[in-house]
C-alpha cells in the first residue's frame, strides 16, 4: 500500500508508475519499442503476427509445433456464432465500426463456453476466441452495412489475407497479405495506453476479459487514442483536391502550424526523437500507394514530414516526427480499407496486447497486487450543514 | 504535469489524488457519504431518485418546473428501441444479464440521435435517455429469457415503480416503490470507486458517454466491485435450510471468521466505522423481509452482524461493520427481485453517478486537465540485444 497520500491531481497519471508489466517496454528517447525482449523492428522482419501474438501471450518465441497448434486454433475460432450476426442486421445502418464492435464483445462472451472459468489456461482459450473472432465482427459489420452477406471465412488463407477477404470480398495478394500482417505486428502492444489501461482497470475488479476487453474498445474509440491514422488520410485526400501541386504543400504546412501548431500524425506523448513503428510504415506507404495508382499520397505525406519537422524546430520544438499513424492511413487506404475501418483495424491488432495485458493483470506475481483501481478525487464541490447545503422544500428554492 | 515520476506500484492507485471533483464525498471516518452538498441521510428521507439524477447532473435541487420537466424526459425516453429486443431474442438464454446489459449500452448508443454532438447540453439529454433505458434493457433481458415477451412502461407508474412492473409483471405497492426508489438514491453515486473510474478512463480519450458508460458496466461486473448483496442473500438462503435455528449463528460465524477471516457483506474498503447507507437499509430489511414473510432473513442478518463484529473485535480488528450490500441483498428479494438481477439493480442506479462523473470529466473547469489518463508501468521483462532475447529461427528454438 502506498505510505502515504499522494496528488497527481489532473495530470492524467502521466509519469504515475501503477504497475510492474513484463509485455512491453518503451524507450521514447531512443525511439525503441520491445515486445516481451525483442525488438519491433526484428518481429517485423522475422515474426509474423500471429508468432508475435503467441510471444505476447506466452512470453516465448514459439517451436514449430506450438505455433502450429497456436495457428490452427486461431483458425478454427474464425466463425462468428450466427446470434451476432442475426444481431448485427438489426443494426441501424449508420451505427459507427467501434459502436458495433463494443456491442459484439459481450456478444462474444455469451458465446464463449469458457466464460465462468477464469483460470489462465481458460483466458487463454478466450484470448484465442478473441483475436480470432474480432477481424471476423469487424468485416461482417461492413458488409452487412453495405447491404451485403458476411462472407464465410477461408481455411486457406492467413490470419491477416482472410480479414481483408471477409472485409473486401477480395484476395489479396501475397505481398499485401504479407504487409498487412505486418501492420498487425506493428500495432500489436504499447504499453500502458489508455485503451490497454483501461482493460486492466476492469478486469481488476475480477471481471472476466471480455468485459475489459469491451472497455478498451471503447477507450481506443475516443479521438485521442484511435483514429489519427483516419484523420491523417483524411487531410491528405482533402489536399489531394485542394493543392493540386506538391509544391504548395510547404506554405499549407506553415499556415497550419501557425495557426493551431497541430499536424495530424505529428508528435507523440512517449516518443522523443522517433516512432520506429513509422520508418517502417514510410517504407511500406512508397511501395503501397505506387501499386494502387496513388503515388501522389506518398508525396504529400514526405512533403509535409519535411516541412513539418522544419517549421516545427524553427519555432524551437525539437523532437516532434511522424507516428504510427502518420503513413499507416495511406498503407490501408492503398489496400482497399475504408477510412472508418481504420481504428478497428487497430483494434484487430491491439487485442493481443489487451489480452496479454489482462492475463497479467489477472495472474501477476506481485504479492502485495491489491483489489482493484480504485483512485482518490479531492472533493472541491459544496459542503452540507450549517455553512454549505442545507435541502429546501421545493417551494423554498430560489 | 507531474514535476516528477512518482512511483505507486501495485496499490491500485489507493491514496493517489487523481482529479477534483464536486459530485460527491466521502468521509470514511465518521461514516460520512454527501452527494453535491447533501447527506446522504436527508436525501434518503426527503428527495427522490430523479431529484438526486437531476441533483447529481445539475450541481443544484431543482425547482418544481425543473423536476416537472426532467421527470417528463426521463419518462418519455423509456422505450427501448426495436432493435435493441430483437437482438436481444437472439441472445443465449443463459447469458448473465451483466453480459446482456453492457452489450446494451453500445447498442443504446447506435439509437442516439445526439451522438455526435458532444456539448454538454446533448450529454445530459445522452444521461437522460441512459438513465431511462438502462432499467428497461434489465427488465426486457429478464423477461426474454424466461421466454416471456417484454412489458411497455406504464407512463402512470413512477420511474421505480415502472422498473419493478417491466420485471416482474406486478405493479408494486406505494410502499415497496418509495422503498426501491430509496434503494436507487442510496446507490447513485460514491465517488471514485472501479467502475465510475473506468467511465472517466474511457471518456478522457474524448470517447462518447455510451463507451464510458459500457466500461462502467464491465468493472461492476466484477466480483470484487458489485454482486456482494447477491452473495449475501445466497449465504442466508443457504443458512436457511443449514441452520434451523437463528442461535446456530454464533458458532457458525465463529468458525467463518477463523476459517478465511471473512464475512459476506462485512467491512468496506472505505469506511471504517459504518455505513451510512447500510442504516437506512437494514431497517427497510427489518420492514419489508417481515411483509414478504421472510422474518427469518433478517433475523439471521442481524445475528450475523452481531456476532460478526463480536468476533473480528475479539481478534483486535476493529472497524469492521456492515456495508451497503449486507441488507440489500434481503430488501431486493423481498421485492421479487432475482438474485442474478440485483448487481444489474446497482447499475440502475449507479448509471446516475456514471453520467455525472463523465460530464465533470469531459467539462473540467481545470485548465491544465490532461489529454487522457495514461499512467507508467515499469518493465521488468526480458530485454533484446547481446545479454537478452535474440531473435532464433524456429529450428533453433530450444
Amino acid at each position: 500500500m502506498a505510505a502515504e497520500m499522494v496528488r497527481v491531481k489532473n495530470t492524467g497519471l502521466r509519469g504515475v508508475t501503477v504497475a510492474d508489466t513484463k509485455i512491453s517496454y518503451i524507450d521514447g528517447e531512443n525511439g525503441v519499442l520491445i515486445y516481451r525482449g525483442y525488438r519491433i523492428e526484428e518481429l517485423a522482419e522475422r515474426s509474423t503476427f500471429l508468432e508475435t501474438v503467441f510471444l505476447l501471450l506466452n512470453g516465448h518465441l514459439p517451436k514449430e509445433v506450438e505455433l502450429a497448434r497456436f495457428e490452427a486454433q486461431v483458425l478454427e475460432a474464425r466463425e462468428l456464432p450466427g446470434f451476432i450476426l442475426e444481431s448485427m442486421e438489426k443494426f441501424p445502418k449508420r451505427t459507427d465500426p467501434m459502436d458495433v464492435l463494443q456491442a459484439s464483445v459481450p456478444m462474444l462472451a455469451m458465446a464463449d463456453p469458457d466464460l465462468a472459468d477464469d483460470s489462465r489456461e481458460a483466458n487463454v482459450r478466450k484470448a484465442v476466441r478473441l483475436i480470432a473472432r474480432i477481424p471476423a465482427a469487424v468485416a461482417a459489420w461492413h458488409r452487412i452495412r453495405n447491404g451485403e452477406k458476411p462472407l464465410a471465412p477461408d481455411s486457406a488463407l492467413s490470419h491477416a489475407a482472410n480479414f481483408l477477404w471477409q472485409l473486401t470480398g477480395q484476395k489479396p495478394t501475397a505481398e499485401v497479405a504479407r504487409d498487412f500482417d505486418l501492420c498487425l505486428v506493428l500495432h500489436a502492444d504499447h504499453t500502458f495506453n489508455a485503451s490497454t489501461f483501461a482493460c486492466r482497470e476492469v478486469v481488476s475488479t475480477n471481471a472476466h476479459i471480455y468485459a475489459g476487453v469491451a472497455a478498451g474498445v471503447g477507450a481506443l474509440s475516443g479521438s485521442l487514442h484511435g483514429g489519427a491514422n483516419e484523420r491523417v488520410m483524411k487531410m491528405i485526400l482533402q489536399l489531394e483536391t485542394e493543392l493540386p501541386s506538391v509544391e504548395d504543400v510547404a506554405p499549407w504546412v506553415k499556415k497550419m502550424i501557425d495557426g493551431g501548431g497541430i499536424i495530424m500524425g505529428m508528435g507523440h506523448a512517449v516518443y522523443k526523437t522517433f516512432d520506429p513503428r513509422g520508418k517502417i510504415l514510410k517504407e511500406m506507404s512508397r511501395r503501397l500507394t505506387q501499386k494502387a495508382g496513388h503515388p501522389k499520397w506518398y508525396e504529400y505525406l514526405v512533403r509535409i514530414e519535411q516541412e513539418g519537422i522544419k517549421e516545427f524546430t524553427a519555432r524551437g520544438k525539437t523532437g516532434i516526427s511522424t507516428n504510427v499513424d502518420f503513413y499507416s492511413g495511406s498503407v490501408y487506404a492503398s489496400m482497399g480499407i475504408p477510412v472508418d475501418i481504420m481504428t478497428p483495424v487497430f483494434a484487430i491488432s491491439r487485442i493481443s496486447g489487451w489480452c496479454a495485458h489482462i492475463i497479467e493483470e489477472k495472474f501477476a506475481e506481485a504479492q502485495d497486487k491489491p483489489a482493484l483501481y480504485r483512485p482518490e478525487a479531492e472533493y472541491v464541490g459544496n459542503y452540507c450543514g450549517e455553512m454549505g447545503c442545507v435541502y429546501q422544500p421545493m417551494s423554498a428554492r430560489g
